[in-house]
């Protein structure tokens, strides 16, 4: 009974890495449609955005059933529903990386992002690319000490966020008001994603230690 | 024993209802300030803030309790963890009225909203309003007939949305860049406290019936 029981909780958290792998394409891919204007690929991520949510709700059912089923208690209790509150947020990075994929679309046959804001939007991307394979990595390994790079990362990302309203609210832009909207909205997403990435990781946190990990502002 | 599972379980209802009145004023506080500039007032909407963080880890506190020392099943269990998932909205919600805030305290004394682009602002946080008042007194009755409005009004949030950025992406734009991406910034703050709302009322509805509403995408 109890091994069958840890069985089920395992493979929950294998289909939470397995969605966070999925995030993580979503996210490079996103962003490759975004700086290419690629249509067809951010088409492909808006489409394929489906697939985690029919994920996160066989994660949900799964969850729900040990929850009835077994009645866990402590430990346990604290792992399944924290495996609910993560694939949410799974989800909702999904949501956001499809929001990059969609200003993509929007400006097609430009590119949205100017050339000279290019650099930190790319950076951004990638630090929050490299956020979604870490987490997905200590969600894996219930490793909690991966989730003291993330904050440093996510350290990375608050001070790219800085840089680039600096440069968009600067003296020297000189793309007008449509690419320095489409430029904000987009390291609003990007941060978003790095901040799910940074909660899970509390959540991981939470699960391995039982205590919450002190709140960031976001 | 029954009677006192559903006391507590209704207990944790009243503190959700309660946290949904804050959110409330949060938005309210938060619009004010924004639109007349009153940094007093917009320090007083972020400082609230951690009043919500606490009152957001007492329902988590309780609702763990309830979930590992009474063992429900079935249908409380469902009400437990959308309690744990509503308290998580509710407080985000809240963070996302400190965003507001924190916009209006950015550009005292000026005011960050220029007065062309102050009605559809000032009515996207008027319809944020209304939805989180609603989503408190459907939290509060589990009244799901409730939904349905809300529903309404976060068309109508799209809508203003869409007439928003039509308005600050238009040639009659004259007010430059910063105020295009605080406008731009601002209505996504106002549409995903709407979201949430939704969100909240989804899970009311999950709640009541057992099924879920079909997701809108975001």
């Amino acid at each position: 009974m109890r091994e069958a029981y840890t069985d089920q909780l395992d493979s929950i958290f294998s289909d939470l890495v397995s969605i966070a792998r999925r995030v993580e394409r979503a996210v490079h891919d996103a962003t490759e449609s975004l700086l290419t204007g690629n249509v067809e690929l951010a088409e492909q991520v808006i489409s394929r955005d489906a697939v985690i949510d029919v994920a996160r709700e066989r994660v949900e059912d799964r969850a729900f059933s040990l929850l009835s089923l077994q009645q866990p208690v402590a430990g346990d209790l604290r792992t399944i529903v924290a495996a609910l509150r993560m694939v949410t947020e799974l989800e909702r990075m999904g949501d956001l990386a499809g929001h990059v994929a969609k200003v993509a679309r929007l400006r097609v046959p430009a590119v949205a992002v100017p050339p000279s804001a290019e650099p930190t939007i790319r950076r951004m991307a990638e630090v929050a690319e490299v956020m979604v394979h870490e987490v997905a990595g200590i969600i894996e390994n219930r490793d909690i000490d991966g989730a003291a790079d993330l904050r440093k990362a996510d350290e990375e990302m608050d001070d790219l966020r800085r840089n680039s309203f600096r440069e968009l609210l600067g003296s020297g832009w000189e793309h007008g008001v449509e690419p320095a909207v489409d430029v904000a909205l987009l390291g609003r997403y990007y941060e978003r994603i790095a901040d799910h990435a940074v909660s899970i990781a509390n959540r991981v946190i939470f699960v391995v230690t039982g205590e919450h990990p002190p709140k960031r502002d976001d």
